[in-house]
C-alpha cells in the first residue's frame, strides 16, 4: 500500500458550471464551494474573471472571492482570468491564486480566447509576471495537451516549449489538460515521463476528462510517473464550451475514491463529498455522473 | 507504441443479459450474437444452462448453440454451466467451450449456487474432468477474487489455492472477476502479478465491472503484469443477480477502443460494434452504459 499524499484540485464551481444549461446564481455557488470545502479538498477553482456576456454562468466573480476571504478553511482557492483585464479584476477583488489556461494550439487558442498560439502564450506570460510581482501564486494550464478538437494530435515538443516558457515567466505550477478526453494511459504515460525529465514533479499536475471513460486510467499513468496533482469536478459536470466533443471532467468522487483505495492520502472526506454532490444535483436539477456518487447514494 | 495483441471475451449475451428487466428470446439473443460476430469479437460467452425457472432470461441456451454450430466464423464461444446437469445439456447441444465460476468465498458459493466453498471447487473440478474427457476446452473463473460483497477482502493465498485446484483439474483458462466492481488498480496489479509469478500469463484473463468506475484502469494494471486477455459486456450491462452491489460490466466498447488507443491489436470493428450496442439497446428499450457507446452515437 501506498501512503503519499495526493492534492486533488475541485474545478467544479468553475469548469464544471461554466456550461451547464442551469445558470446558478454567485450565493448558490458559494453555498455549493462552502460544501466542498467542508469535503476538506485541499484546493478548487471557483471562479473565472470572465465578461458575463460571454459567459453567463460565472457572473459574480468578486463576490465569490470575497465571501471566501478568511473563510477558506486552508483550502487554495484560484480563479481563472482568460487576460490582463480579467487579471486586473481578480488581483483587486483579493485572489490569491491564479490560472491562465492557454492551449497547445493555433486553432484552439483562436476559438478559446480570440488569439494566436504565439499571442496567447505571450499573454498568459504578462500575467503571470504581473501576479508575481503582486505576490500571487500562478497555476498555468497547457490546454489540449495531447489531441485538439481542431488540428490532431499534438507533439509533445510543443508542450514541453509552451511549458518552459510558462515557467520562465514565473508560473508556480504547469498543469497538463486532456480537455477533449482524447489522452490514453499509454500516451499519458509518455508526455508526463517527458516533462518529468525536465521539470520538477511537484509542479505538474493532470487534468483528465472522461469522453471515453479512460480518466481513471489516465491517472493511474501519471501516478506511475510521479505526478502527485490532479484536477477532478463534483459529479463529472463540466467540458469546454469551445472544444467541440468534451464531456464530463473526471468526477472528483471518482478520482477521491480511486486513490484511497490504493492507499494514497487525500484528506477527502467521501460523505461529505457526496453531500455537496447531492446539493449541486439538486440545485441544477439533474443527475450528475461520476460513478461513486450513484454508488454511494445507493448506501444511504 | 505497443502492437501486442489483447484478446477480448465478450460476455454480454450471458453475463449483461441474465439479470435485465426485458427478457430477449432466443431467437432475438442469437441476433445480437450475430452482430457481435460481425464486430469480430474472437470470444464469446452466449448463453447458460441454468434452469430456465432460476434465470428466465437463460432459456433457450440449447437453440443459441445450435443456432451457432458452423455460423461463428472463427469466434470462440463458450457457455456458463453452474453444475454437471447443466454440463451435460451443454455437451449434448454441441458446445465447444464449457465455462465453471466458483467463488473464493464460502457465502458466496452458497448465494450463487447453494453449495460451500470446497463442494463448488469440488464440483467445478468434475466438470472440467468430464469436459476434458469429452475434449471440450474449459474457462474456469475465481468470483469475488478481490472482494465479496459478504465476506470483505479476500486473501491472495486463498484466490491462488483454488486457481491451482482447478488447473490441476485440467481447466485451460483462470479468470480472476472483481464480481462486485471492488477491486482497484494496485490490488489488482498485486494479485495477478502473484498469479503470474506461479502460473503462464497466457492462461489468465480478467473479468472487471466499473461499479466504481475503476474498470480500465484495473485492466491497465493487469496489463502492465502482462495480461492480454480479458471479459468485457457490450454496453456496460451485467451484474450479477446474486451480488448486491454489482453494478454493470465493464464495456466493451470502451475496451476496445482504450486497447486501441494505446496501440494494442483487437481486431475488434469499433463502429459494427456500435451497431449492436444500439441494436441490444433497442431491443431491451433502454439505454446502455458505455461512454464510448454514446460518444459513437455522437458521431454517426
Amino acid at each position: 500500500m501506498n501512503s503519499e499524499y495526493v492534492y486533488i484540485n475541485e474545478v467544479g464551481p468553475r469548469d464544471g458550471l461554466q456550461n451547464q444549461k442551469t445558470i446558478l446564481s454567485s450565493e448558490i455557488r458559494l453555498n455549493l464551494i462552502n460544501h466542498l470545502i467542508e469535503a476538506r479538498l485541499p484546493g478548487m477553482e471557483v471562479a473565472s474573471f470572465v465578461s458575463p456576456k460571454a459567459v453567463p454562468a460565472m457572473e459574480g466573480a468578486r463576490e465569490i472571492i470575497q465571501g471566501l476571504i478568511d473563510n477558506a478553511k486552508g483550502c487554495e482557492i484560484s480563479v481563472l482570468v482568460p487576460n490582463m483585464k480579467g487579471f486586473e479584476m481578480a488581483a483587486e477583488s483579493g485572489a490569491e491564486i491564479i490560472t491562465v489556461v492557454p492551449s497547445a494550439t493555433e486553432t484552439m487558442n483562436q476559438k478559446n480566447i480570440n488569439m494566436g498560439l504565439e499571442e496567447t502564450v505571450k499573454s498568459s506570460c504578462n500575467i503571470i509576471k504581473s501576479a508575481k510581482s503582486s505576490n500571487l501564486r500562478t497555476r498555468a494550464y497547457v490546454s489540449v495537451a495531447w489531441e485538439c478538437p481542431y488540428e490532431g494530435k499534438v507533439e509533445s515538443s510543443t508542450v514541453l516549449k509552451i511549458a518552459n516558457q510558462l515557467l520562465s515567466a514565473g508560473a508556480d505550477e504547469i498543469i497538463l489538460a486532456d480537455t477533449i478526453g482524447a489522452a490514453n494511459p499509454s500516451s499519458v504515460g509518455l508526455l508526463f515521463k517527458q516533462c518529468v525529465d525536465e521539470f520538477d514533479h511537484k509542479i505538474l499536475s493532470g487534468h483528465f476528462h472522461d469522453t471515453r471513460a479512460m480518466a481513471l486510467a489516465n491517472v493511474c499513468a501519471a501516478l506511475s510517473e510521479g505526478i502527485r496533482k490532479f484536477d477532478s469536478c463534483i459529479g463529472g459536470l463540466g467540458g469546454c464550451p469551445f472544444a467541440p466533443g468534451a464531456a464530463g471532467n473526471l468526477a472528483t468522487e471518482d478520482l477521491a475514491n480511486m486513490l484511497s483505495q490504493m492507499g494514497f492520502k487525500t484528506d477527502v472526506d467521501l460523505q461529505k463529498l457526496s453531500d455537496a454532490v447531492d446539493y449541486c444535483s439538486d440545485q441544477l436539477k439533474a443527475p450528475l455522473g461520476g460513478r461513486m456518487s450513484a454508488w454511494l447514494s445507493k448506501q444511504k
